[in-house]
């Protein structure tokens, strides 16, 4: 329903980027559940733009007020609701060329479906700003996973044409904490090569995309619908509302094109007296539902549309084309950044899901024994 | 909400593959819209098996029954239902490997789901036969849409192995009409090669997959939402609902992983007096909304789990070790099938998309000049 | 969402009073719960029309076959349908006023919204036929509810100018068990007259209305939700989805209109070691959730609108004013067929909302010692 | 959903009345539409507490703070959220009696629910406090259905035993503004004895309710969906949502319980060239569908659960029989108040209904000629 997902557990989001605020409403969460402020600030470091030469000179503190939901500490039970001030904004920047349509962007999108109305100012709706509520409300989800269990990591695959370590083994992982300041990475020592690949783009003018790897371990078989609130459906559904996601895909994902069914099948063993798979082609996901392996996915995020490179384009007042060339303050790569959305959107998800199967209490009390 | 989908347009499923009867339900649709028994028949016999070692020998003649919403040849305005009786079940081939958990397969996901009580003859509403309704009511949907301007086609990139001729530019498509026993090809002198890499396969008692792309033309500028309703996110959504879908792309999609922004835009230019871009590397979509250009997406389907190879798996029962040989009529590849399921799923979600934004009137009135 | 209702069970309706069937699909059951054919038999009789002056001469055996979901006598966990075919229609009867608006008829309004394409034949989407799916279903969900120790009964409180005797108590109610053609009723002497005065009506070509009362026990406190999905939301919504109901109240209901505060607020108190309340004017609900005491509500349902009384009305398609003289079978009062169909109904929206709050499992494993 | 109700168009309510805001999402309105600062916060005037012996003397300047889907005074087309601080909170007040359970009041259903996490602190989520902002997003709606020439007014047909002018004609309404300060009342000589009946029940400590009269023309035939999306559904659940009402009636209502059908159906007759009914017995509503006459409802609201007098009731710590005096700032009557949310609910249900059939655009557009 527009802005808002979710079956048991929902989420809205609102908010324009150089608009008052942006923020998110998070329905179905049980009451008494923590609500860490200082967890939720991490995440939101995390995600800030550090003006650092990887991403956008905008940096805004991104403190979190809470409107409603939350007493002395925890959630009361009844919607959650957040906003994250804007106060870093420079609509000037965008003034001058307003009237042109910038490649890539929603520019376009936004003037036909709106007929003119849209809050143009910083890309508006369609800003990578309003993620920040997501990341928010996302984490607060994350929390309730984590004291149920599950964790939710989220690595640079690929960046600027520099790769991450591989996923060596479905079982046994062992993820790393995230570290502020730092890319999420499995093997840390890549990170100054990605870092110097984007920063050669970001010198150019140019921008760069990415993939990203998501692993959730600790949920038990059993999650998920067999059709249209399949795992897969539900995650993709929530990954496409990240700005630049232009796919995904779980397990083996197109790399199953190639294969035989007797590579791609998992096959079933025992495992410390529990059913497991040998292998995890599937990304834990057996007709949509979870089969107690980790979960695991990649999507690809397109290179940031906003470059300082010039580009042809259309003036849309007056239908003829023009040469356009950007000003404003942007991420040559908003791949790191995009990760802890990624992260929050998973945990978002997977607590929906979780909640459909279990109810709302199951978020405090566990799991139940049946 | 489980086996319901949509906003506007909204499907519901059901059905087992061994029970009476597999159908859907499709609410949301205008009165007066014409549903054509020959139109949807044919639909039904593209997606139907021929017993000819590319699919399984279990074939059915499919007949279409309507138990609501229809009336002399167009519908009421009320909810369409329809439904598939299953005639050809042999659940006796499955029988014999009741206990053993099928790699791939739902089998261990669906009895940890539903404690041991999902109906598990021929895989139950996990079989690719619960796509025969999605097809039924796919294909009244497409059927408005062409009404209003708009095509669907879904091509096999790739299957086994063999690739179809590309997609050479994203303006000026002619896209074939589909053939009754023929592969949906643009280059139809690959279907030979095709065929006998499946044959191959299946010979060997494996199976394989493949990669099917579809191109949408005709839609205006503005169809979809910006966050959670995006184009990307419902067809994502509903692809996944595909049983042996497991990735999807738009545009240039994992491509764009290794390209700068420069690369990556799709230039604004006026062409015949209308807004266009000149290239199409984000398939049609900006900002999750449709830009008018052809949406275009690719997903891939893993091979058929079901192989008649020894495996390695577990007697759940037991919980002991065991090997499996999988008897029963299986597919060895499904791709030419999932392709019609495809077209038909796209089209039911770019109608719900449309509805939401033109209203249920503007199915059968047309868009409104606004 | 049109003809779904519900959040974690969902229950869609189908089907035209002349088309060749209606039915109902439920989702969100738990799999392993029982489905009691004779159970679901014996609801369906007790709504059949009897031919006896007091309901329509139409009379239908009503079989339901289940299409999906329920494998061996108990639900699967996937969507549960179930389709009555429609086997004695007689359109001629329709066919002499067609061009007629019936007056208190949905004929205008289907005509409207439709554009002329609804069928028409027997009231179609609008005929009281339609409310066998839903006592089928909603039958199925008693069942559910039963088993957890929560009772839902529903007597004619007013028919005809006739009334039951009045529920005295709020608690200790002894709750008859529905008795095979009789009406369901508190002091069964009162059929006798109730009958009489509905067959005088039916006698002069009248119809006449009256008042349901429905009563629940054994709900624990804290179901419902604070605000848009109140039990008294939920359950109202439902309610008029009974084709001639046009008013609920819940507990003194309009009464409270003459009473001061002191006299409208329950006392709590200690009962059996449990809180309590002395009184029940609330109806068992404060804020739109449940406090333990039973859920009380009434309905009123207009008299039905089929009468053999000669009435002005429309020529729609001359657009000119007519006298109406209807021919067809018709009840001269439904109430007491409406009692099952409304005892069903809340059967079905309880149910969802115990699952909002319990999950799926609950439905089968109780309510959770937390 | 929990606190988000709507098809087409929907609205999320958050907040606690002691907490920092209460506040609301409006989603699903065309971008262009406009939003009246102005005419919002005479709404908002409406509904505020006077301190003047009928309301609370818990008096606030209600400013309306848009954050989102806003910009130079029209609709953006993204999710509108508006928020209300809470500014004249004395918490302090509860802290007394905290232990002890009001009758009437929500306050054991929210500890039942939430397990003891509610933040209780003047009723918390429960508070009519939270009406504000369903005032502030219904008023946005009613000004948009204002464009379309429906007209929404709901005047206090009975308080306190005093009751307002009957509505003499379905057709020929002429509704008075609402006038600043004073009761909406058809007849304003109704007033000082309406007034001088709550003084004297407030000045004994007590409390009364009353009964709500909406009347609203202009809409077409044709809107609304014949089962469980009705136009008595959709209403139904949204006054319910209003935390004192227990009941609501269409046209003729209970009354319809003593009539013949020859007396309840509305003839149709032609009127200036357009089918009409001579009465209007149905409230504008056939089978769940408007008819083209005004719709017409009322609601019964129970006396204020806040009482001065001594009541008895339980220490819900200690579960032990206590004596309860409360303190605080209450109304000896919300009926006037409650009427302003009537009406904003009221036009926000049949904007949603509005926009199911005719789609997004029509808000700005008008209804389509087809």
């Amino acid at each position: 329903m527009k802005n808002t997902f979710g079956n048991a557990v929902s989420m809205t989001i609102f908010g324009e980027s150089h608009g008052p605020a942006v923020g998110a409403v998070l329905d179905g969460l049980a009451a008494g559940l923590p609500v860490d402020e200082a967890v939720i600030a991490a995440a939101m470091d995390r995600r800030r733009a550090r003006g650092d030469g990887l991403s956008t000179a905008r940096t805004e503190a991104d403190a979190v007020e809470f409107l409603s939901g939350v007493y002395e500490g925890r959630t009361t039970g009844t919607a959650v609701t957040l906003m994250i001030r804007n106060l870093n904004t420079r609509s000037g920047d965008y003034a001058k060329t307003a009237d042109l349509l910038r490649p890539g962007h929603a520019d376009y999108t936004a003037y036909a479906k709106y007929e003119g109305f849209q809050d143009a100012r910083g890309g508006g709706h369609f800003s990578g700003r309003i993620t920040a509520a997501s990341v928010a409300a996302g984490t607060i989800c994350e929390t309730v996973l984590n004291g149920l269990g599950v964790k939710v990591y989220t690595h640079i695959a690929e960046c600027a044409g520099v790769q991450d370590a591989p996923l060596s083994s479905a079982a046994g992982l062992v993820m790393p904490d995230p570290q502020p300041g730092h890319f999420a990475l499995l093997d840390a020592s890549k990170e100054e090569a990605m870092q110097a690949a984007i920063r050669a783009a970001g010198s150019e003018g140019d921008s760069v995309g990415g993939i990203l790897e998501t692993i959730v371990t600790g949920l038990p078989a059993g999650i998920g619908e067999p059709w249209f609130d399949s795992v897969e459906s539900e995650l993709a559904h929530l990954m496409f509302a990240i700005p630049a996601c232009k796919g995904i895909e779980f397990g083996a994902g197109f790399g199953f094109a190639a294969m035989h069914g007797s590579e791609a099948n998992d096959p079933f063993t025992m495992r410390d007296g529990k059913i497991a798979t040998a292998t995890n082609k599937n990304g834990g996901i057996n007709g949509g539902i979870t089969n107690g392996m980790p979960i695991v996915f990649r999507t690809v995020l397109k290179p940031t549309p906003s470059i300082y490179k010039q580009q042809h384009t259309v003036d849309y007042i007056g239908r003829t084309d023009a040469e356009l060339q950007i000003k404003g303050r942007h991420d040559p790569c908003i791949v790191p950044r995009a990760a802890v959305v990624q992260n929050s959107l998973t945990a978002f998800g997977l607590l929906d899901l979780l909640t459909v199967r279990y109810g709302t209490l199951a978020q405090k009390h566990g799991f139940p024994k049946v």
